[in-house]
């Protein structure tokens, strides 16, 4: 039964998101036993504004790393 | 003093998100004696591509209620 | 399918929180129509040191209230 | 390697958010002797209506504070 | 830069426990594309009687499933 | 009226997530002109065992940082 929450930075494909989620239930139901459907997880999706790391949003870092 | 967080999917009205926060609200204050006041709640709300179980988003299990 | 988290300070008794989840698995079966086994939900307790309210934590809390 | 989550409801300006997240950054940098690198922080703001306090959501709290 | 948070109720092995984690790590460098480094995972465990599914207490569940 | 929640590793000293957290209720009320009153902070401190960074528990990479 666990609940799996993924904080993440927007960008990504949901064929990117939707992988992730199925090989982290693969995870589960291979390391603890349990069924797929007691897996449950959801994706809190920040704007690239609402994330710092080191310092800087995400809307900084982006801009960087165009340079 | 209990913060509350609600992890849920998109799909319902303002009217059950809110009476759903109301009762919660009131649960507390039964159980633990707290005041009103002390009692936060936020809702989480992912849209359908941003939440799985079963290792099915839940745009796919929309879809296949549907059939 | 709503996970709810409950983010609060040590000392309420088992009756007390095991009394505030039942109600908060009513709360959602009543005003979202799911079923009470869709409702799971967890406490994060923290010790009173490891929380903190205007700038206190609740150690120093608890201290004041006693005086 | 402290990761930080703040649950807030919207309305603040995106300079408030980012001068929020700057200084919590340097509070652990000074706090816990951490790299700026190693924190990450991220904002999962919710609208008025996903969000109570005292019984009211913001959007009651917001029209409540008006009059 | 995903942040990974798993809300469980004790009674998993280390091993068991620190292979979920391993391979939710690859999950993410494989679906994301992101380092290995950059992957945070941490496991909120939660004692058996801070954690309800269907009206139950995993105290409650657990003592069911032994009959 | 924001919920802060840092999740972070055991190993800190008491003073040291004290005056993190006095910091950040500070950064707050400077950022968002917020009463102190209205911060609330919890830490979700987890044993080394029970979090991951790029691949390796914080059990791992301590014996590592060790040699």
């Amino acid at each position: 039964m666990p609940e799996i929450t993924i904080s993440m930075a927007e960008g990504r494909t949901d064929e990117q998101k939707a992988g992730m989620m199925r090989d982290i239930t693969q995870a589960l139901v291979k390391n603890l036993g349990v069924d797929a459907d007691a897996v449950v997880i959801q994706i809190n999706e920040a704007p690239l504004r609402h994330k710092m790391k080191g310092g800087k949003t995400f809307v900084e870092r982006a801009a960087a790393a165009k340079k």
